[in-house]
């Protein structure tokens, strides 16, 4: 299905007022994050929806019509029938890290197919993105527990399938969500409701009726009246499985001093002998409170992540921006930028590439250089994935880009993954990309 | 298209452990909110989703070939082919004032059913009540000012469109964003970007290029060098404009000091005779600075507000809930409660309706009752939606829902409207309900 109206409408006003004064230029723009939320490092996500996206861009006769119903230029409107998407895309890999000011996706095209395209590519990579990442946070503070995501139900609406498969690539290691095990072969998992439990007439029968279903795949939520009393009988229904030659896999807390409840219920599931019996939580964690967890030494064996995870809370948009770079004129190519009261908010003029140094399998700096230098000794991290409109990349299995994301953070030295005052990840800029900026710089405040 | 899937793996454990202990009964579940993140109230919004998943509720024969791959017993997996909702649904409408711990939604059927939807209410309905609230705070701060619409490019992915329908629901006047205008039929409005100023060799190039695109629909975004020499130079335009009988509609200014900037643009456009030209204002706006820009006596004429609104940051979340609160067995209604460590995380028993006492064509207080009580001089709030798995109820148009919001808001009084430290509203409940919930705390704590 094409996406064409999936843009601003900005976007589309903005390509007839380029096509009625004739203004088409070959346009490069940058995909790149200013600021990151929380931490050092972004997890470059989402670039598979790109792909696709480019692939089906067109305008269907009902888009049409509907802009006829908007004031547009008839003959504009005919002339989108046959648009398609003819340029260059560069771009780092799914799972790739990336720093602030670094160019995360390349566009080069007429102005009028990369100006169309920018709202989507800000709407799925600022998401995909935001949630890799923070996964990657969870996980890393989880010190090896498994991750469970469970946000469904807090997601924003259709934006689900995306951040589970998102929270996957970040590390996590498996979803409540089961449309995203059938679309994206991401393993499922879940325990059971309060519900459940209420339903019956007594706790110990709603646990009976679970290990009777599922002998095999028995968790059981212990927290509905009172973690202490379900935890004792979880132990009378895992000795009822053992009986049966099976093993009752967990408990769930969900509510209460999870650090203090984990450690009194291991003792009870332990004193029953039920030492393999994993214990699981989730109410309302993130990052840090599963920080503070490990560090208290808490007994808890793997974690059920929702709402932050799946929403970035506290930070629920990363400001990833698309801004112009470089236009050619007459054969010429005329570097960009914008400059804004705010120095802050200046652009990096120019079609540029980004180099990682790598030393002893870490990640040291990268350099953001100018389109032809080469830095020597440095891994170029953009690659070419569109060229004249066609696809010219594998698209990666979604296990393999979160091998690449694994990978990646594993090359990131700790003190760039720390949760807070992580030190700045070292991004510098190539001597040839300064003086150009700073020759734009003085060019802009002459002449405007 | 069917959602079957679009569920968490443990309502299809569950569904299974019912059926396999013969445990099926009609039960009754809450969609409710026990905290609100900011402000004292929710407007309800997503039921429209909630119809449209009931009406196509069924297991797809490729659902069932991918759960056969996860565990599940056969006879069941063939058993779901022939699932349908059959149940009772009881609903606030759309654009509803709702308050916490009042059922939004109630659900009746066989609990195989109402747990089966759980997961698809709640991620409908928090993600929509959540951005359609927040967008009458936005609304409200405005003071009759025009709130523009334009976050799609931080938009939680394919969450946009509902998002966008949800902020028109809440009062928004307009959106950027084309595919929400389509689909959804509400107004779309947008300017240009940096990156058509900066394409162009000179400023005002790009303002004569779209006067001459949209003579009739011209606004001129400002800030991308000095936002004063811009707006200089849109008087400069606005004056051509005026020579070929047209009017400049407005400048946007998107970075800088708002307030100071709007006084001086104000001043310049007014010195160059062009006093009906508007003023928009966008970058970073919430409820918070919307109200600080209109009591410092910003001269803005329209605001533009994009990642706050669209993602309800701070709060990107609603933690609304699905709670069971009644199981019939033997033809005799059990109510039933969760009661968990925490008091504040108890649920309320029993079938339920919620009343509002209305005076003077204000809101006074809401009373939770149980279902066969009658509250006088009250209005009741939940009107049935589903009948025994059929819709019957009407499908109001966005616009008339829209309405509804609006003469919601109306009806609450001010003190309940502060964008900060808001009065709680009063929600009482019956005796009847009091006294039951009483009992029920008094069983549980003594059987448990």
């Amino acid at each position: 299905m094409s996406e064409a109206l999936r843009t601003d409408l900005y976007q589309l006003t903005m390509m007839q007022a380029y096509w009625k004064s004739s203004h088409n230029p070959i346009a490069t723009f940058d995909y790149f994050v200013r600021k990151i939320p929380s931490g050092s490092y972004l997890v470059s996500a989402g670039l598979i929806y790109i792909l696709d996206y480019i692939e089906n861009l067109r305008f269907e006769d009902d888009d049409i019509d509907y802009l006829k119903t908007q004031d547009f230029d008839e003959v504009f409107l005919e002339h989108l029938r046959d648009f398609k998407f003819t340029g260059d895309i560069l771009a780092m890999p799914e799972g790739s890290l990336a720093f602030p000011l670094e160019p995360i996706i390349r566009v080069t095209a007429h102005i009028m197919e990369a100006q169309l395209v920018e709202t989507f590519v800000l709407n799925k990579m600022n998401f995909s993105t935001l949630i890799a990442t923070k996964a990657t946070r969870i996980v890393h503070a989880a010190h090896g527990r498994a991750i469970a995501e469970f946000g469904l139900r807090r997601a924003q609406g259709d934006g689900f399938l995306e951040a589970t498969r998102a929270t996957y690539i970040g590390g996590c290691a498996s979803t409540s969500n089961v449309l995203a095990g059938k679309k994206f072969g991401i393993p499922i998992s879940g325990t059971m409701a309060h519900s459940f439990v209420t339903s019956f007439d007594h706790e110990i029968d709603s646990y009976r009726a679970y290990a009777a279903a599922f002998p095999k795949r028995c968790f059981l939520l212990i927290d509905t009246y009172d973690s202490i009393e379900g935890a004792k009988k979880a132990v009378v229904v895992g000795k009822e499985l053992e009986e049966k030659g099976e093993r009752l896999l967990g408990v769930r807390l969900d509510s209460g001093d999870l650090c203090e409840l984990s450690k009194q219920v291991r003792k009870i599931l332990d004193d029953g002998g039920l030492r393999y019996v994993k214990i699981v939580a989730s109410g309302d964690l993130n990052e840090w409170k599963i920080d503070e967890l490990m560090n208290k030494g808490a007994r808890i064996d793997m974690f059920g992540v929702g709402t932050e995870l799946i929403t970035g809370r506290p930070n629920p948009a990363l400001d990833g921006i698309y801004k112009l770079s470089d236009v050619i004129e007459r054969g010429k190519h005329i570097p960009k930028m914008k400059l804004s009261e705010e120095t802050k908010k200046a652009t990096l003029p120019g079609k540029k590439r980004v180099w990682r140094i790598i030393e002893d399998g870490k990640f040291v700096k990268d350099i953001i250089a100018l389109d032809h230098e080469i830095i020597k000794n440095a891994a170029p991290i953009l690659s070419q994935i569109v060229k004249n409109g066609k696809i010219v990349c594998k698209k990666p299995s979604l296990d393999k880009i979160r091998q690449i994301a694994s990978e990646n953070i594993s090359k990131l030295p700790d003190i760039y993954k720390k949760l807070d005052n992580a030190s700045e990840y070292p991004v510098e800029f190539s001597r040839e990309l300064t003086e150009l900026r700073e020759k734009i710089v003085d060019k802009i405040r002459k002449e405007e």
